[in-house]
């Protein structure tokens, strides 16, 4: 497999300015955020998953792209392969209907093909947004900045860990496995005064490299700040352990965003409930990711989330969701 | 299978203005034309068809569908999987870029995803077009419109019949078959005119009825009309029984089109050696779909496309490219 040079060659051929390098998870068109995620069965949802939230994940993914980028929903396009009884897809429908209704993203059209017979169900939605400014790129932090995250890290792979164990596990970390919610508000708020905005979709520590190589800057998280929840700090406490098992678990749709040092958050309105937290800083020299814990210094992991890779050598639950070209 | 009970669900999700009823191929937001079509292994290409036919298709059936609403290219996002050799990734690329470079197309973003091992490959492709004004509805013709047919009919269902007698068969049906040409200057030209207007991908008979139905009308069809090349006449005549197997075809990506009666077409400036035909008109009463060879009518084939229709009674060739919601 040379998937490396399958991206390398996408972004020789995306040369327009609107694609960004192919470093943004979204393209900017005109006054428009244009996304598309795609997810495969076996590979970013389980079989034995129920279609309706397989459904409402696709909406929230590719919602949270455009969170990312303060970027209203205008309109989806929604690419439906069938296989296998049709049960399956009105259901996974249901939860496209619930997650557009909830997050006011009108469905406007797409493409419904069968699959042959067994085939895994691959499923895509293109999202587009309406931009309220300037958009936010990763690649804008600057060497000073304050790194905060809009949310909570580690409750998805918590829950998948859990399904893994007992495909029949319930509770609320599965439920945040199954349908994590877009900050969609936060995002709105934050944008017009970001240096740089991302989505953290497969890792915390691997989506801090990515905007701090993207920006030439150093990123250094201070895992002790890391936002955990109540529900995760049961299930697996919050020593360095619990952390960094939180900040290399991906699927977690909480935003990163750098932000000059001196800006104060009391400014902005945020959403009622909005849980933002300083994780650390972005600096000018140094390593592109350096951790912290209790002010000492801590070795990266050896995985720091979900890299695009071959499938070959790829579990299940090493990929609820691949790089984006 | 319920395949019709997911296109209805669709329908029922999708009630924005925007989408058209879903009726139309694509959506219409602000001045933008958004589609989105998406290919099978297995289902809508071979998998011995060479990866850049497969690529330069994906853009070309995407682009027909802009080329029917007279609309010009801004950009694509591509959703594509990977699965088996990279080599194919890459060639299939190739293909994408050749197509893009030639009409113009920014590739914008998308997404890459492993497959599970030995899955079939799953390729979409979204397409956004700016739109020159008004967008032309295939719901707008009206009794008295002529039918017109932009390009010709069934050279590319020769040559898939082709393939299907020899993998190794090549020629200018062939080529055809696996590199279709999206008709983008005579759409732009006629998109202010007409008042109907689809692409033909499905088969020319089945396409017309739907445009007939939308409108509230009943298409007759002249099939001593149709415009067949000269290559499919030297493969398979010209007689009634050719002409209905062209008519059925399907992935033509011809442009159907209505227009007043008395719509005089030398007013037109369309690109240099653009074939189109007069080839029927729409009535107030009667039945959807009437055919005459000869001034005599012609019974219905049984056949008049490639519907929307469950995998598990479609072979291969029954669906070069399948209905869209």
């Amino acid at each position: 497999m040379r998937e490396s040079e399958v991206i390398e060659r996408l972004r020789r051929i995306a040369t327009a300015p609107e694609a960004r390098g192919l470093l943004d998870d979204v393209a900017v068109l005109d006054g428009y955020v244009v996304t598309h995620d795609s997810i495969a069965e076996g590979v970013h949802f389980l079989p034995q998953d129920p279609p309706a939230s397989v459904g409402w994940k696709l909406v929230a993914v590719n919602l949270s792209d455009l969170a990312a980028k303060g970027a209203k929903p205008a309109g989806a396009l929604l690419s439906l392969t069938i296989s296998g009884p049709a049960e399956w897809a009105l259901d996974f429908l249901g939860g496209i209907e619930a997650a557009c209704e909830s997050y006011g993203l009108p469905l406007l059209g797409g493409d419904t093909i069968g699959l042959p017979p067994a085939a895994p169900r691959v499923l895509g939605m293109t999202v587009i947004g309406r931009a309220a400014g300037e958009v936010p790129h990763r690649a804008g932090g600057k060497a000073g900045d304050s790194l905060w995250l809009v949310g909570t890290v580690g409750d998805a792979a918590a829950g998948l860990a859990l399904l893994e164990q007992d495909p029949n596990a319930t509770g609320v970390l599965v439920d945040i496995y199954r349908r994590p919610v877009p900050q969609l508000g936060a995002g709105a708020a934050l944008a017009p005064h970001v240096d740089a905005m991302m989505d953290v979709s497969d890792g915390l520590l691997l989506d801090a490299r990515r905007l701090a190589e993207a920006s030439g800057c150093g990123a250094t998280i201070e895992l002790d700040l890391l936002p955990l929840s109540s529900a995760y700090v049961a299930e697996r406490g919050q020593d360095l352990s619990a952390r960094l098992f939180a900040a290399a678990g991906g699927d977690d749709y909480a935003l990163l965003a750098a932000l000059p040092r001196e800006f104060d958050l009391e400014t902005l309105s945020l959403p009622r409930g909005t849980r933002i937290s300083r994780i650390g800083s972005l600096s000018g020299a140094g390593p592109a990711l350096s951790l912290t814990f209790a002010g000492e210094p801590v070795e990266l992991p050896e995985r720091l989330g979900f890299e695009h890779q071959s499938n070959s050598d790829r579990g299940l639950s090493a990929a609820p969701m691949a790089d984006r070209p």
